[in-house]
């Protein structure tokens, strides 16, 4: 039974036993923003013509001008990959970021809230040049949101950037399909794969954003082929990677590029899928669903959390689905509680 | 009937009718602070020896320590009249503010959010000097908040910043208690309540805080007796003024120093007190308690707003209690619905 797609699950784990002692669990390279989400109409994203439920890249001029049309707002610290290394520190996870900020008051805060939740965050805020990402987040009455981001200093991140240690010190990295948007990230991104793989990390990669999926496909599909272990995407992502209608078609179709990828679903949960294996997670179901912002990145920290704890698949998708509830009860996509605790008190629920 | 002590609300606001014409229904003068909230444990307070549901003042060091120790956080434009302002355009009503940010990110982010309610603010930002005031808000699991100021920029107000335009096309004008803490606010303020004054204003005051009492009992008592129309205070704040531990000796002795109080009492609801009456109001029950930041400002904005539209006193604190609720539902002080539909909804549900 060494064959590695009959492999099962639990011996893979096992394969990898050294690794799992190690001192970090996930390191994730991701943007580094902040969100400044506001309440607004459906009719302001059609106004400003912007397609609910995505993210676009906006410079500073628009920045300035859509701020400016904007409502009151929230900051909150975000960026997707950093949102699911705050999560899976809150789960109780030994996490490291590296991101890029300036050095301003937003960068502070970023810089604050990674470190305050336990992250290892130590790459240094750009002196010169933009100012710190952030993100214009327009939350609809449906609870969805659409996403404006201006990337300022977060796509200033360069290979001198990439902590080789830290990375070598991880089970696991996770890496943010949204840096293929900038070149000189996207060299840095393929250096810190390139040092997990050889310290034996598994590398974990998020698709992101549909638009992001539209831009990068072929570079997307080459990844994924000869770098990527575990694979996150939601159903709209992966059937724009792989340009169906049909997701059954895209699940298939993962199967035969990556050895496991969770696939998420809005309310009909996820899909856990490994070249042999299906497993559907259905949603925690939550009456008050406030704003959707990091969902996806929080379903990405709960899997990535029980993953490195050597936990079943099933039982990574069930975490994963707790900790996407969580971040659906308010503005922003930080959780407000500390996940290790909601864990522990859901699970003895359902025992 | 021309006895001004005996003189029924509705005909005394009648006498001001042209006031009640004029452009502007409430200008507000006070701090202008972004808050930073987090959840904390009580041990936390016991270990930096703060006291729960107090405000104490910090200085840059202070501020720079406190934060570092404090959990992931999240920004909201805050000031305890700005809150009230920004509710009250929230509400539907007209309104200006005058504060003093600094030229930088944090102060952008307070001037969008006045802004972007309809709030007339143009305070020039300090250009040089201390950063916008930051407010560090530690929120138990209780609800309860307990802060530490650092004012930064915003004790820079000056006379030369009061827009005696603005004043006095203002109905009331509604002063913060924490800016008697600066000599140089303060005398801006005084400066503020003089035009009001020429101009056939109502004066507002809020007291603030417990500890600002203490520490300027007599000069709110003098001014309280000599320019106040209309008092805000919670009851441990008129219990401080009063020096007495019992709150209807407090009640008694506001009657005989002030025209018109509302003076909060948390669940226990609130009273309107003047010369010769004394009104109850509930508090408005909700389930969902997760912030008690900004309850008084709000309660505030809601008796302010139906005050400038004439509203009967009863209303008046109907209206305060429900935008006071609201704000107890999420983080931060700032009104996360449109004030104005809320208040339509549970004003018809009640009909």
């Amino acid at each position: 039974m060494q064959n590695n797609k009959a492999l099962p699950f639990k011996q893979e784990l096992k394969k990898d036993k050294y690794k799992m002692d190690s001192k970090i669990d996930v390191v994730g390279i991701g943007n580094a923003i902040v969100d400044v989400l506001s309440q607004t109409e459906d009719s302001f994203l059609e106004q400003e013509q912007l397609t609910k439920n995505t993210m676009m890249l906006i410079d500073t001029e628009q920045a300035q001008e859509l701020y400016s049309k904007m409502g009151p707002g929230v900051e909150v610290s975000g960026g997707s990959v950093a949102n699911t290394i705050a999560a899976l520190a809150s789960l109780g996870g030994k996490t490291g970021f590296i991101g890029k900020v300036s050095h301003d008051q937003l960068g502070d805060v970023f810089s604050h809230d990674m470190r305050a939740m336990g992250v290892k965050f130590s790459t240094p805020a750009l002196q010169d040049g933009p100012s710190t990402a952030r993100c214009l987040i327009f939350v609809t009455p449906d609870a969805q949101r659409t996403m404006c981001t201006f990337l300022g200093a977060s796509v200033w991140i360069a290979s001198t950037d990439i902590d080789a240690e830290l990375i070598e010190s991880a089970k696991i990295i996770y890496l943010e399909g949204y840096l293929f948007d900038r070149d000189r990230a996207k060299k840095a991104f393929e250096l810190a794969a390139e040092i997990a793989h050889k310290a034996n990390s598994k590398v974990a990669l998020t698709l992101s954003d549909v638009f992001c999926v539209e831009r990068h496909r072929e570079e997307f599909l080459h990844m994924i082929k000869n770098h990527v272990d575990i694979l996150f995407a939601n159903e709209e992502e992966i059937k724009a990677l792989y340009e169906t209608n049909d997701f059954d078609d895209a699940v298939y179709q993962v199967q035969e590029n990556c050895s496991l990828a969770a696939l998420t679903r809005g309310e009909k949960g996820s899909v856990i899928v490994t070249k042999d294996k299906k497993i559907n997670i259905p949603a925690t179901i939550i009456s008050n669903v406030v704003d959707t912002t990091g969902a996806g990145d929080l379903y990405a920290a709960g899997f990535l959390y029980g993953y490195s704890q050597g936990k079943d698949l099933e039982i990574c998708g069930e975490i994963a689905s707790i900790a996407a509830s969580e971040v659906l009860t308010h503005m922003g996509a930080r959780p407000q509680v500390n996940l290790a605790k909601l864990l522990e008190q859901k699970l003895s629920a359902t025992a």
